[in-house]
C-alpha cells in the first residue's frame, strides 16, 4: 500500500494536481554541493571503474575510524537495504524466523519473507510510549529464531529505545544465541542519544546509510559492520550481484563524512522545528501520538481509522500520508514524514486535521 | 579464481609493480565527457532522490523505442548482473536447472547456485570454433530445464552464434517450454552482426548494459527486457533490495544513447585494432583460438597448459590474465581482454608468449 499510495500522489502531480507529501522518507533538503561536487571530481578523474565489491579503502577506513572497528569489518552496499535484504538472504534458512518488534519498516517484513523466513512481530502500543515489552519479546524467541531486528530511532515512530532496554535485548539475544540486526539509519541526527549496537561489541550486525544524514537517498549507499566471516560473505554476494557501489557515488559519500556532524546539526535542528510545528497542529486536534525522539516522523492514531481508505481519500485532497498499515497490523494509525518545509507541514496537516473531524 | 587474480594484481601494483592487466573486461576508455556532464547536471537538479524502482520514464521510453517494445517491458537495473541475478532468483526453484553454453561467463554460475539451481553445461569445443551444438545441446534439456542462458557475443570467446544456430536454439527452447535469458551486452560494439532475442518475439528475456559500448562498468546500470508480468516481480524485488539506480546515473545513460551509434562505432573501431594487434602476436607464436567476432576478448588455447599456475606466474611477470577455469572446466585456456592500449597489447602479450615457450 505504501507504493501504491506513492505512485498515486506521484500520478495526481503529473496531472497537475498540488500534493504535500508527507508519505515518504525521503528529505526534501538537497544533497550538499559539497557531495556532489566531490562525486563530480571523482568521474573526471576516472573513478568510473568497476571497483571494490567490499567499497573503496578509504571510505571503509574513514567508516572504521567513526565507528572504532577494523576497515575489514565494514562492508559498502546498494543503500543500507541491500545490506538488509543480503543479510536475511545470507544467513536466513527457510522454517527460520526473524524476530521484529512493531510497528516496523515495510522492508524488514518483505525482504525476510521472500528468502523464505518466517516473521515473529511484537506488537507495540502507544500508550506504553511504543516501549519494548522485554519480557513479550524473549517469549517470542525460539530454537528456530536467527535474527532480531532492532530500530532505534524507529521507522516510523521516531522513537529511541532507552539504554536499559536495549541492553536487556542485547542479553537475552546473546543468552538465546540469536544475532542482533540492528539499522540505525536515522542515530546521527536523532534528537536524543540512542544506544549502537556496537555498545555491545563486535558479534551483532550494525546497518546504517548515508541517505538520511546526507539527503543522499536516491544514491544508494548505505553500509554495514559485521564480524569478519560474515563480511566476507557479503562481498561475495555483491561480486554476483551488484558487483559495487560507484566509486564516484563513495567518494561523494567520504566527502559528506568530513563534515559529519555539522552537517546532522543542520539536519537536526531543522528537523526539530519541523516536529514541533507539527506537534502543534496535531495537539491542537487532540490527535494520540509518541513525542519524537528523532526525525522524520510522527505516527498517530486515530480510534476507529481506517488507515488506508483514509490515506487514500486525503490524497484527493493533495495531502500524501502512509497508512499504518505498511507497518503493521496499525490501521486505525498512520505516518507524517515531515520531509517538506514548515509552513507546508502546517498547511497539510490542518487539512488532513479537517478531514478527520 | 579470477578475483584472487585481480586483487593480486591490484596488490601487485600497490607495490609499484607496472602491471599490464588483461584479465578484467573492464575498458580503460574514459566514460564519454558528455554522459558525466550530463550526470552532473541532473545531480544538481536535484535527480538525487528515490526514483522509480522501475527505472527513469524517459530512460526507459527510449530503450523501448531502440528495441521496439514498449516502455513497460523495459526494467532498469543496477547493471546487467543484476538482471541476471535477480531473473535467476524469480524464475529458479531448488532442484530446477539452468543450461547454459560453455566456455561461460562466470557470473551465470555463480548466481544459478546461490539461489539453489542446478548447472547443466554444454561444453564447447574451439575445433568446430566453439559452434554451439544444437543437437547436444536440446540432449541437455530436460523437464526440470527452466533457463537456457545465451551470450553472442560471448564471454571469453568473443564469439557470436550464427542466425542459424541462433534461430534453432530458440526453437528448440520453445518446444520444451524453457525460456532463453539472452545476455547481450556486447551485441552493440559487435564487428560481425549478432542476433538478438527480441527477433523472436517477447516471451524471452534480453539483458543488457551500458557499460561495455559507453565506458560505464563502474556505474552500473543495466537493463532487462521482459514480458509484463515478469517486468512487475523484478520491479516489486527491486523494491526491496536495490531500490533504483540513482535516477542521475539513468540522465547520464540516457546522454550517450543520444550519441549510441557514434560511440559503438569508435569503441568497435578501437577494438578491431587491438584485436588485429593480438591477433599477430599470438599467431606468430603458434598459439591456437578462434578469431573473435567481438570485442573484448580473446581466449587461446596451450595444450598441457595449467591455466591457473599460468596466470599466477604470470603476474610476477607484470601481466596479468584470467585462468580458463574461470569460465568452466578449461584448464588449457586462458582469456585475454583487450582493455589496454595497442602498445600495451603488444607488449604484454610478448611477454606472454615468452613465458609459454
Amino acid at each position: 500500500m505504501l507504493y501504491e499510495i506513492s505512485e498515486k500522489a506521484i500520478q495526481l502531480e503529473d496531472q497537475g494536481k498540488k500534493m504535500i507529501k508527507f508519505n515518504l522518507g525521503d528529505t526534501d533538503m538537497p544533497t550538499p554541493p559539497e557531495i556532489i561536487e566531490a562525486a563530480y571530481e571523482a568521474m573526471k578523474q576516472g573513478k568510473t571503474k568497476y571497483s571494490s565489491a567490499a567499497g573503496e579503502k578509504k571510505l571503509r577506513e574513514e567508516l572504521a575510524s567513526i565507528h572504532g572497528v577494523s576497515a575489514d569489518n565494514v562492508v559498502i552496499t546498494t543503500g543500507s537495504k541491500w545490506a538488509v535484504f543480503s543479510l536475511m538472504f545470507l544467513l536466513l534458512k527457510r522454517g527460520e524466523n526473524v524476530v521484529i518488534p512493531s510497528p516496523h519498516w515495510t522492508s524488514y517484513e518483505l525482504a525476510a519473507r521472500r528468502v523464505g523466513a518466517e516473521l515473529r512481530f511484537l506488537r507495540g502500543n502507544l500508550d506504553y510510549d511504543w516501549k519494548i515489552d522485554v519480557e513479550n519479546l524473549e517469549g517470542l524467541i525460539d530454537e528456530k529464531t536467527r535474527l532480531l531486528v532492532l530500530n532505534s530511532p524507529s521507522n516510523p515512530t521516531s522513537k529511541v529505545i532507552d539504554a536499559k532496554t536495549f541492553s536487556e535485548i542485547v542479553q537475552i539475544a546473546e543468552s538465546k544465541g540469536v544475532t542482533v540486526l540492528s539499522d540505525e539509519v536515522y542515530s546521527d541526527i536523532s534528537f536524543v542519544k540512542a544506544k549502537s549496537i556496537l555498545d555491545f561489541g563486535e558479534e551483532h550486525i550494525l546497518v546504517n546509510s548515508f541517505s538520511k544524514i546526507f539527503a543522499m537517498t536516491g544514491w544508494r549507499i548505505g553500509y554495514a559492520i559485521v564480524e569478519n566471516e560474515l563480511a566476507q560473505k557479503m562481498i561475495k554476494l555483491n561480486q554476483i550481484t551488484t558487483t559495487c557501489v560507484p566509486a564516484f557515488v563513495q567518494y561523494g559519500a567520504l566527502k559528506g563524512l568530513e563534515s559529519r556532524k555539522k552537517i546532522a546539526d543542520e539536519v537536526r535542528d531543522q528537523f526539530r522545528l519541523r516536529a514541533d510545528a507539527a506537534i502543534k497542529v496535531l495537539s491542537k486536534a487532540k490527535m494520540k501520538f509518541a513525542r519524537p525522539d528523532a526525525p522524520f516522523y510522527l505516527f498517530p492514531k486515530v480510534d476507529g481509522l481506517d488507515s488506508e481508505r483514509f490515506a487514500l481519500n486525503l490524497l484527493d485532497k493533495g495531502v500524501a500520508v502512509a497508512p499504518g498499515t505498511a507497518f503493521g497490523d496499525y490501521h486505525e494509525y498512520f505516518r507524517i514524514a515531515l520531509t517538506v518545509e514548515e509552513a507546508k507541514i502546517r498547511e497539510g496537516l490542518e487539512t488532513l486535521c479537517e478531514a478527520i473531524v
